[in-house]
């Protein structure tokens, strides 16, 4: 039985992992969750669950579950994300929160020696270098749960990391993968939010059109397997049914197949070493697929996945930057108030005017987001 | 510096060997080999190597080398293969001969405690139940050369075999996969040799053509894996790209690609569990290749994969029957006697007509292998 604390509960991954859980009580046992704004949600989990610690966004949601639940510790913001990473019942700690909200309690889960499976991205495109030396004193697993780093990881199991030669992270090219730059001049934002493969959230549909998604999970890439940047290559590969792939020096490529599915990636967290069975999955037909279709990656056109790899091999605080910057970019395009290539150029702008700090600590990153953001906001005034 | 003993050290996939531990001279060392009647090269890696022991085929080349050669012991024959499987040097024993042949001296170096590199069909079609008791009896380590096999090999390290669903081995079907059994009545010798991918022995290429090469490597991996044959999968792929594939029982598949080079299986088996680096191996680029396909197989069509099928859940001496009926059908269709769907008759026949034997011995074994050849040849009389 492990004992998972679960950071995001009431978001996409959060309710996919709870799927699972669902699924394997007698493997799983959720001891702790934070959730957003949405009490009703929070209240069916608590029921379901019977968690030890809850922790809701808002200090008025925590108290009035608190007078429902009288057996449960409640707590609320920071502080409660806080003690939903280091419950001292939790074994894993799935960290599926959005934004650089997350990183903190990442941080204190580490120290405390938790398993981390990780879905937050900002943990370690902000903070790679803090995450993973802190990790490594503490010997703890950091466990991806996004689907092309768990790809990876899988490809990864039984070999020996000398031997690789490179990481080939895939792209479906999202929305407008066949479109050219000019013809991406005018899109509107019910077309952007149209992913042909993904049903996602609306940021991370747009990441993925302005190819700023793969960028940020290049250099998550790099962290989470200690790569330099020349051996993490993007393939654009339409199906999305190829999640990733390991190169070896031999010239062999390990290869993790799927159809798209995100309790995979967060199962097999839950369970690496081992698999379990996902009954409710549904099985790749490759003959029914037909065809897997493959391109060169083309930078100019995905102009946010040259930034990304530049702030990348920039390091420091630029990627905190680049993230910063296109988070509220992305925020401008859903209102409206900016077009599609305009994301690409705020970011651009952003990464130029910043003046690097190059091994920034925690308050120095989030200092970094928050001023980041300002300047933003205020090009776009 | 690991010791090799190399096993039909001048056939294709001896060479392909040897030029592997050219390469890696401080990794490898040749002690033992034997050869078939190729004197001349027999003399080349001789002197290139300088192996402690030599077998020939034929005893009069034995006997004119050892008169060249007065500092190493040579020997010929069935006993010959026995010394270059048994000899005491040898840890690792590559058994790359053709035919039933490869069968005893792989049981011997298994008694030995060598590890065994194996590119020898008949070794697992026809004794596979004898050959993987005896390597779990003596905790001896079987490592596929074969491409398919070697690429599931590779998929599951680090994996746990309970957790597998089935092997996808995937098949590129061959110089004739476009054409119906109806248009296959009349092919020639010539259009049946020309394979699209790999440029192979005549032998092997006609199997590759009637899928009886897909249905022996069904039955090895029926036993080198330990699965019954419902997990076992063949899939149309005529690229011959992924070289196959494991499905867990999670939905996530795990496969092995790269551009079709011998050289890759052979090194990793020689090298396993770690990699080296193959310099000279051409690199897999998706982006060019551009598409991947896959398709159903159709067991009316390839019939030959149907029989094997069938011969290996029968099991006992079946495959025996198989493998020794297609080899003299097909050695007839390449001598212009018999027509290349007359393949499938011959091997069907030869199935029907024998009466099973359940648990052979080596002996029966070998004696099935006798007794149906000569029924076969009696057919084409």
């Amino acid at each position: 039985m492990k004992k998972i604390s679960l950071m995001g509960a009431t978001g996409s991954i959060g309710i996919q992992t709870l799927d699972i859980l669902r699924s394997n009580p007698e493997s799983f046992n959720l001891v702790a969750f934070s959730a957003g704004r949405n009490i009703g949600l929070a209240r069916k989990i608590i029921e379901e669950f019977k968690p030890a610690f809850v922790s809701m966004q808002e200090k008025e949601d925590a108290e009035k579950l608190r007078s429902e639940y009288p057996g449960i510790t409640f707590s609320y913001g920071e502080e409660g994300l806080s003690g939903t990473a280091t419950h001292e019942q939790a074994e894993i700690v799935l960290n599926a929160v959005v934004g650089s909200v997350g990183l903190k309690p990442t941080l204190e889960a580490i120290k405390c020696g938790k398993t981390i499976a990780l879905a937050n991205k900002e943990t370690l495109v902000t903070a790679g270098h803090l995450v993973m030396s802190a990790a490594k004193m503490k010997g703890v697993s950091l466990l991806p749960v996004d689907s092309e780093h768990s790809a990876i990881f899988q490809c990864l199991q039984g070999e020996n990391d000398k031997n690789i030669e490179r990481l080939i992270i895939t792209a479906s090219g999202g929305s407008f993968r066949d479109r050219t730059r000019e013809e991406l001049a005018d899109v509107a934002v019910e077309d952007a939010l149209n992913h042909p493969n993904w049903s996602m959230g609306a940021k991370i549909t747009i990441d993925s059109a302005t190819m700023m998604n793969k960028g940020l999970e290049v250099i998550e890439a790099h962290w989470l397997f200690s790569l330099p940047y020349e051996k993490i290559s993007v393939l654009l590969h339409r199906e999305s049914i190829i999640h990733s792939m390991v190169e070896f020096h031999d010239s062999s490529i390990i290869a993790q197949l799927g159809s798209p599915d995100m309790r995979v990636p967060i199962q097999y967290a839950l369970t690496y070493p081992d698999r379990m069975p996902l009954e409710s999955a549904k099985r790749l037909n490759l003959a029914e697929a037909g065809k897997l279709h493959f391109q060169e990656m083309d930078f100019e056109r995905f102009r946010c996945l040259q930034l990304a790899y530049e702030a990348g091999r920039e390091g420091g605080s630029a990627p905190t930057v680049l993230n910063a910057a296109n988070e509220i970019a992305v925020a401008a395009f859903l209102d409206g108030r900016i077009r599609f290539l305009e994301i690409d150029d705020l970011v651009e702008r952003a990464l130029e005017t910043h003046s690097l700090i190059k091994e920034p600590d925690l308050e120095a990153i989030l200092e970094t987001d928050k001023r980041t953001r300002q300047y933003v906001q205020s090009l776009l005034a």
